[in-house]
């Protein structure tokens, strides 16, 4: 340790996008940190669902945290699950991940909660065990094994109506992500697969994009909208939009009144915030919406709890809701540790202020949309930005090179490396060895 | 269809080195062939321990089976389990992986079986549950983080004995792979960890390997043998030859008489061989060798079953035991399809005979042995070499590309770029969601 037993104590947890920032923007200053999580690598969420088709393999989207933080003696790694907050003691209470034993608890000084979200159900909790998720590495895995399998069922079933249910996929949700996801499978389907099977035609899959909201991609102007589906639709997606999902099971999805017959369901619809944030309103009497964000304050901390930070897409502002993107989280990282450096040397922080540059979302090969300002793009300029930028803010120089050459390669000959069914297809379990 | 379906059907039982070179073999020639495996991909064995240790990710060494056919129409890719055979009727009786149905059986003309082999725990199997094992994909994944998991365990514990006991690692078997793996473990506490964790120096770790035989690597002359320890103490392992793994449980490896505290134990011991060559050593009464290996004739066929194959690592010959390598599979695979095309045009094939064109062993970084018609190499030397011949039998333009960047970062930086744990720590399951 090169930093005094006395030093400043900061506890921040969840190594995403927030988390780091904030560690990383702490790690020459004179506090101590400890950056807790239950998964030992940083992961680059967006580019997840590359991973759930099979165009890039897990290693390459993400980051062992001990190597980001291997030259800095006053950052330490801590793997553990976060179980409690005790706000009184200033102390996080923490539980094993699996067999590797955890410290009973942290003591701090300061506290930077970055739990981020996951994917809500609107009450139905049953659907989750039908639909699949491209969220955290191993939901992506599963994805991964059940779009594949579905190919492989596909060809091997011969009744035509059970054939036709497994080369439907629906895509319930027409934010980014859904939006992107959609695009894959299509790419999948009508590309990469194309000449692998001998008795279904992957090109007849269907591909349904299901979205409550009237438009795809609502955080974008209409114009992006219109180019998206229209995008969208070139790939053979179908975009049903101001229609509701109300039902799925094993074999089929309801949208609306129609119960379409569909093996596979990806959800990409409503988020909730981390557990970790509801404790955090109980304990210190913050609001929470409908989706679980505490309303933190205009510093980004407690109510009542100037020591508390809480960042990323578990929290609202008094004046509205941020998206639940990267750049937000990864800004209100960054601005915690600024407030935790200007109150040591007893400098006021003006209040946090989300600086947007711009939002981007990608569709397929060489199409995307983008909206800079007001300056709207679409096609291939758009894609360019796209993959720029995603290039730009992926960890450690090895997987910019490897996404660059597996992105190249998939480019040229529509290829996709990685489709591997490594979890049992059906099922969470992985395929015995 | 471009073959008529009066076409000679062959029917070929596993994706692996075996399966797959008679495959491609067999692509060009006037025959129907159907490959069954419960993978939809071939796995570049060779390399998984690298899986195993962070050094490469799962997709850059395994490659979708249906993507090396994609071309040939006549061959098709089957998804399923293998359940049983029927020599009489000539059929193969399948069933399902997860959720994905199959025929109920499929007709051959001609039957190859490449079942390949499985670790062996000399009738221990309660090892199983505590030993860890570098063979399949999903094996490989849970090594990684059980060792990955191990160093989180000892960087949390502040117990001594117990930390002493996470960082204590025992290597089952000193062949090629216990030998590969014990290296690598070296290098990674030694080099790629170092300054990641605050609480513990993994260079302080104990890696012991333990070989019942005098020496390792009792497939190379003794005098590459020696020099292969040399290398391996040099890393820091300690090799124990002479000696006998007695027990094996959660906490402990009994070596002789002599309890050892460890929590990690990876086996590399024994193989078995598949079940499927129980089962035609059953039906067409093979001899069968302790390791479960039936013995065929001359031509690689069961005896009285011309038209069934067995090769691999799960057959023997009358005249002796060939290694379980992957070009002795490669080329009995290649041999079976040269005798299939060979009937057609009444030709005789003389007997299979391997072609050994020498025996590599890597054990660290720029250390290996080679031992190639007497000529006997160590060090740098043969480290090329077995870095030459292992990325030029890699499956796949794209994967060679990754593999050669994953190398020569890591040999640059001592860095693993997928030290992921992606595995619940102590079980098989995949981390939650």
């Amino acid at each position: 340790m090169c930093v005094s037993s006395a030093a400043h104590r900061v506890v921040i947890v969840g190594g995403g996008f927030g988390g780091l920032q904030a560690a990383l923007a702490l790690q020459r200053k004179q506090v101590e940190v400890t950056l807790v999580d239950r998964r030992n690598f940083h992961l680059f969420q967006p580019l997840t669902y590359q991973v759930a088709t099979g165009a890039l393999s897990p290693g390459e989207i993400a980051y062992p945290l001990r190597a980001i933080f291997k030259r800095r003696p006053n950052v330490r790694v801590v793997l553990a699950e976060v179980d409690d907050f005790d706000l009184e003691k200033r102390e996080v209470r923490l539980g094993a991940v699996g067999d590797v034993p955890a410290p009973a608890s942290l003591p701090y000084d300061t506290l930077i909660v970055a739990g981020g979200s996951q994917y809500s159900y609107f009450g139905h909790d049953e659907w989750r065990e039908h639909a699949a998720e491209v969220k955290s590495l191993e939901s992506a895995l599963i994805v991964r094994s059940r779009l594949l399998s579905a190919f492989e069922a596909a060809e091997a079933e011969t009744d035509a109506d059970r054939r036709a249910a497994w080369l439907t996929f629906v895509v319930v949700g027409a934010g980014p992500t859904g939006v992107e996801i959609a695009g894959q499978i299509a790419e999948l389907a009508r590309d990469t697969l194309r000449g692998d099977f001998r008795s279904v035609d992957t090109r007849a899959t269907r591909i349904l994009l299901v979205e409550a909201a009237d438009r795809v991609l609502t955080a974008f102007p209409p114009s992006l909208s219109s180019k998206a589906t229209r995008s969208l639709e070139k790939l053979g997606v179908t975009v049903l939009t101001g229609r509701a999902v109300t039902g799925i099971d094993r074999e089929s999805v309801v949208v609306d009144d129609e119960r379409i017959p569909a093996r596979t369901v990806v959800w990409a619809a409503g988020v909730t915030a981390s557990s970790l944030a509801g404790r955090l309103g109980e304990l210190s009497g913050a609001d929470r919406d409908r989706a679980g964000r505490i309303t933190v304050e205009p510093d980004l901390t407690l109510p009542g709890h100037p020591e508390v930070f809480a960042i990323g897409d578990m929290v609202r502002l008094h004046d509205g809701l941020l998206p639940g993107v990267a750049p937000v989280a990864m800004q209100q990282g960054r601005y915690a540790a600024r407030v935790v450096a200007d109150r040591q040397k007893s400098r006021p922080t003006p209040p946090f202020r989300y600086h947007d540059k711009g939002n981007l979302a990608t569709i397929g090969r060489a199409a995307a949309v983008a909206d800079v300002h007001g300056l709207r793009l679409g096609g291939l300029v758009a894609w360019l930005a796209w993959v720029t930028v995603h290039l730009w803010y992926l960890v450690g120089f090895q997987n910019r090179l490897l996404v660059i050459i597996r992105w190249s390669v998939s480019f040229a000959t529509h290829g996709r490396g990685a489709r591997l069914i490594t979890t049992q297809p059906g099922g969470n379990e992985p395929g015995r060895p």
